[in-house]
């Protein structure tokens, strides 16, 4: 190898262009491969879909404060998520464990604890469980498996100009809710009996640490008959979701600054902290909201779950933010670097 | 938590056995979950299998003296060979890999390379990859995807007293290769231009870097009109595997020591490196062909295929190595502690 090319001067996406460049397709029953929230299969009367997450200790999760209870349950969500962005119902499950030997049985017991809760709750098998061993912490690959009727299945790439932009709850409230615990970890940090005060801060530390799958959504779509032309479920934060969704659907999107909702305890946590609450909001991630378009039409459909904004709509090209004073912001994000035109 | 098992107390499948303990099912297309090479989910027509693997470097891979390309290639054999295992065809996979600054694209591409050539060579759709960082080398997720029609489904557990077992190749060749690439890098450890000379050994060391998926025996089966009654892929060594299928079926083995193959030049390798080729051809794993039973009417059909060895038959209880002089090694294997009755 004589060339080296360091990954920072693609971005992420960008490497994941480069790597699955020319991919051929040898199966009939390969409907949609990489590019999507998940990877769509033809097995005859409906779509399979699936997709599947790697996440570091270190990277992805800092144990010091994520009980491993909740970040079981926390994984289930966030795999499990990429199946609803397809519009499609989560129905199996497989966890494999990376794991140093600085763990127990025990911790690894409080894992699946909080695995199996999510799994309940919103009614998935766990069908794979294998370990090995880690020289590095922990290590958690978890594939996802759902299944769509072929007429609901829902791409980012199908977004029309003049569609509405709909989102299905507030954001970035996540985001303040990790920021409180490493502040938290970062203040008791070597208290020999850390006790935080996480009183009145409820609201941000469970999205953070127990975030709801959007099942819900999935179902209100179909009862009223509803199509989003395209979806895509928001876990690198609004800016970067939104990117991804335009240029799969080769379009544009202005969005509303003022509408797009953020709740009294992430502005509060962000006013204690001296952070942006539109930086949480824009690139927080880790929301597992849903964004979706719809045409015109639907609106009041739409409307009618409850919970769900219209923050914008779809245009040709570019996507803005426009703020309360009718300034345009472009939206960029990190991993787009060297990709978009 | 105040009480800390380690996880060694266990064994491996011991601790897969305490994690997924009383799992549920909440989902009829749900036919087979933990337990088996592969997961198995009822589509409609057919039965989709899924069977995911996590590797680490410094764990599962060296790569001091395991090129990229031929890691990419295996990655996809090791994966695709838990479907072959369930009797199926492997149709779809997806890569997920974590990855600390020391890689460059360069590298990742040479990964990508082996992972799309097996790919080609076994007809199988790339189609879905991730990346994401990692803080100490490289972690790869594979996820295995599959079909069977429903009559043709083999699992671990169908073994029935009397029936015949089977054997794909020679065993040990894989293991045997490591070794000679372990001893070369520690021969040239420090040299200045490393040139280790591998003539002579090239069958052993193709069977550790570029193993075969046995499509081909699937293919045969299914041509010949024969369903084994139960099938394993041999990874972690035969006596692993054979005690596992043995646990599953409820029942007992006795293989003979003289009728299970091992080839001229891992015998060789096994004495130039003063290590005992049985163990090699037991414990070694990595081996990744298939151990079967048919019932005895049809050894003549399977024999027909060429390059199986019928190497001994299912017994009530007691899983056994007959040797040449008819005394019997009781088969053990590593991560059954604790668990075998």
């Amino acid at each position: 190898m004589s060339k080296r090319t360091e990954i920072s001067t693609l971005g992420h996406f960008g490497l994941i262009d480069r790597l699955t460049d020319n991919l051929e397709t040898r199966n009939s029953s390969t409907v949609l491969g990489v590019g999507d929230d998940a990877a769509v299969i033809d097995v005859g009367d409906h779509y399979l879909l699936i997709s599947t997450e790697l996440l570091h200790e270190g990277v992805h999760f800092d144990l010091t404060y994520f009980p491993l209870k909740h970040l079981g349950y926390k994984v289930v969500v966030a795999a499990a998520s990429d199946i609803i962005a397809m519009n499609g119902r989560p129905t199996q499950l497989t966890v494999s464990l990376g794991i140093s030997a600085r763990f127990a049985v025990e911790h690894l017991e409080e894992l699946y604890e909080g695995i199996k809760a999510a799994c309940k709750e919103y009614a998935i098998d766990l069908v794979g469980g294998d370990t090995t061993a880690s020289t590095n912490g922990l290590t958690i690959g978890v594939t996802a498996v759902g299944e769509v009727a072929k007429d609901r299945l829902v791409r980012r790439s199908g977004a029309k100009e003049n569609d509405l932009v709909c989102l299905t709850s507030d954001l970035g409230a996540a985001y303040m809710g990790l920021h409180l615990l490493e502040r938290e970890r970062i203040a008791l940090d070597g208290h020999p009996n850390p006790n935080p005060d996480f009183k009145g801060h409820e609201y941000i530390l469970r999205r953070w640490l127990k975030p709801d799958l959007r099942t819900d959504i999935i179902k209100a779509l179909e009862a009223e008959g509803v199509v989003p032309t395209s979806m895509i479920d928001i876990t690198d934060g609004l800016a970067s979701d939104a990117l991804q969704l335009c240029r799969a659907s080769g379009c544009g999107m202005r969005l509303y600054l003022e509408r797009i909702p953020i709740a009294a305890e992430t502005r509060a946590m962000a006013d204690e902290l001296n952070a942006d609450p539109i930086v949480a909001m824009l690139n927080g991630g880790d929301d597992f909201e849903l964004l979706f378009t719809v045409p015109l039409e639907m609106r009041d459909k739409v409307l009618h779950f409850g919970g769900i904004d219209v923050i914008g709509h779809v245009t040709k090209r570019g996507c803005v933010l426009v703020t309360p004073e009718g300034g345009e912001i472009p939206l960029t994000a990190p991993g787009f670097a060297h990709r978009e035109e």
